[in-house]
């Protein structure tokens, strides 16, 4: 057991201990699904990454519309499934509503799913 | 513009760049939503987090029924839709199939979420 190499992770991984060093607990591996779940369509992804990415960290809803061939209100009703599963914030100013990304939430998914740089597929020869 | 602060992301995150650098192209998020989608259920995600901090990197599906408080058929269809999704492998050796954690797939989504460090949410006042 001396030279068992540990896993290395990156200092920022996340909050959370990737799934790969312990097994999720059963509350939070409700929590995690339903943030996931909000994931798990092209049009949200596609919404989050667009705020996510927008040059000032916020996107206003008259941003989010053009690029895709759905109602303006299928869009709002996937706003706000990303803002009530904890992955975006948002706030009316004037006319128009701001969204922006919850970083501690992203960090976290990201941190869950983390796999150190030398882990490898395990090569079939018995077990 | 000459003292832009620009993101750091440490050098493992990953295969792809993070939603925060850029959108999403369409092709991508269809795909990215499918594998979501295999994690937006609680008893997916405990399976995963089982396999993927298996001892050995990898579980016999003796090693992942116990755990749970449903049927062996139901195991076996949630641990075909991570295999469907690319999140892990498998292989039959004698009696029982052997369950891997995918590295590369799961370091994909982790670097799609992962922001930088320094990622602040915005501060409300007018736009």
């Amino acid at each position: 057991m001396s030279n068992q190499i540990l896993p290395v992770f990156p200092a920022d991984a996340g909050c959370c201990a990737p799934m790969v060093r312990e097994p999720l607990a059963e509350d939070d591996a409700a929590e995690l699904a339903r943030m996931f779940k909000a994931l798990s369509d092209p049009v949200r992804l596609r919404l989050l990454s667009l705020i996510a990415s927008h040059e000032s960290g916020q996107a206003c809803v008259c941003d989010l519309t053009g690029p895709f061939d759905v109602s303006q209100p299928t869009i709002s009703h996937h706003l706000k499934v990303l803002r009530e599963a904890g992955l975006v914030g948002s706030e009316r100013r004037g006319t128009w509503v701001y969204y922006w990304v919850i970083p501690t939430a992203l960090n976290r998914l990201s941190g869950l799913l983390q796999t150190p740089a030398q882990m490898s597929i395990p090569t079939g020869s018995g077990a």
